[in-house]
């Protein structure tokens, strides 16, 4: 099943525009997993049984893994939910770019090795970058327009011909990345300003839309502004304040609760 | 000892400006190595020790790595350079860029899991997702800024004030990003003149200039564009020509006389 296909069921099977980010850092984890050789994948694996209703996605940000030597815990998490929750597109946050013959080992990293549904990308090094990952029809792949965090402004708001950057990125991915309709855009929830300009220049194109929860995105001003004419077009990441909503045994509870008043919360707006 | 004095170190005492790339595609291999176990560290070791005197520095590529769930190959390799040729730096073409608190778990990835003397960067997201690599004040971060590849000219062309957006980022990361004195930029070999007009912004900051060999860049123009008065200033990098020079049981050997007629053809323009 190709991914827009698989989002806009999950999207209604869920009733969810949330995506749960599985950011899995170790100096966070509950106390009672620490220390435990397989702790990222069981952290991973309560997270998601806890919260697989309320959810249109989920987001392993592979730095985390990369960074503790864990690839094989973010082979198991991706193969657990290939598995045991198949209709839950898993989106692979990488944001890998490099030229054509690097890139398509990149893929090969995503879409072979990790088996995601979507993956991460950023758009610098231009269209021979992107192509190596939408050549894969059934794939999605999200590319970085206006970031959530503060450094977005550096270059992604610089006006060429009376458009910031981030305009110019969203027009190019529209009118000519887009040939095989699998591309996706990031747009930070920080941005509702910047999401409304990306929404008028991508049409129903979905965006991922990362910085509510602990980077403080404002939940109506962001869904009013990047919803489609359907209520849905929207994929909101949410990471730390539903991961770490608690420290204590209760960690999967607790996480089920802010994920679940964060669809509530989204879903007020749609 | 920091990045900066390891490769002028490195350029001195090899006389050379050439960096080897390791990208091994398992395609591409040896026949006689084709199906070991370590393959591409043995291909690697091989190719190191064939090239180590004509070298200002190697620089593996992950993907390749990722790609083959070979994250295991590229340790021993960086454990080799580090332990057999210390002279020698070791840069980490990775191009990663995230916001803050995940570009932090990248850092950890390239320069304490595998210990880099240099990561590549991407600077799409802003300086906020600079700083977690630079303030490893002893590490190089080599920043994309105009990159060798056809399609850089979609976004790294744009103008904005009458300036490309490459040369934008070229400023930015001269006058504000580099408060550690630790950054590098990546300037193609296919662009002498946009090497140029970076080389007059930035001064003596070094160039990472891919895109000599296989990607067909001129040697006597982006030389002469690039250097630094002192005849130094760049690290060209030549990956593909050199790696598969023969695939036959003379690999090493050809990745030998390769490199040597580029490092000396490099320097007949210094």
């Amino acid at each position: 099943m190709n991914f827009t296909t698989k989002l806009r069921a999950a999207w209604t099977s869920s009733n969810s525009l949330l995506c749960v980010g599985l950011d899995p850092d170790p100096a966070r984890l509950p106390v009672m997993l620490r220390g435990r050789p397989q702790a990222i994948f069981e952290f991973n694996k309560a997270i998601i049984d806890a919260t697989h209703d309320l959810v249109c996605a989920y987001k392993p940000q592979i730095a985390y893994f990369a960074a503790q030597s864990a690839e094989d815990q973010l082979l198991q998490t991706m193969e657990y939910l290939r598995t045991r929750y198949p209709h839950i597109p898993a989106i692979l946050d990488a944001k890998r770019g490099d030229i054509g013959s690097t890139a398509d080992q990149y893929a090969l990293e995503a879409f072979t090795r990790y088996q995601a549904d979507a993956v991460t990308v950023n758009p610098y090094l231009g269209g021979d970058s992107i192509t190596p990952f939408t050549r894969y029809a059934d794939k999605g792949v999200v590319i970085l327009c206006r970031t959530s965090n503060p450094g977005a402004q550096d270059l992604q708001d610089l006006v060429i011909d009376g458009e910031p950057l981030y305009v110019h990125v969203a027009a190019r991915v529209a009118k000519q990345w887009n040939a095989n309709s699998n591309c996706l855009l990031v747009v930070g929830a920080t941005w509702p300003e910047q999401m409304r300009q990306v929404r008028a220049v991508v049409g129903d194109m979905p965006l991922l839309v990362p910085g509510v929860g602990a980077q403080g995105g404002d939940v109506k001003a962001l869904v009013t502004a990047g919803k489609t004419a359907d209520g849905t077009g929207l994929i909101v990441n949410s990471s730390r304040a539903v991961l770490y909503a608690s420290s204590g045994d209760d960690f999967a509870q607790a996480a089920r609760r802010v994920a679940q008043a964060s669809r509530d919360e989204i879903n007020l707006y749609r």
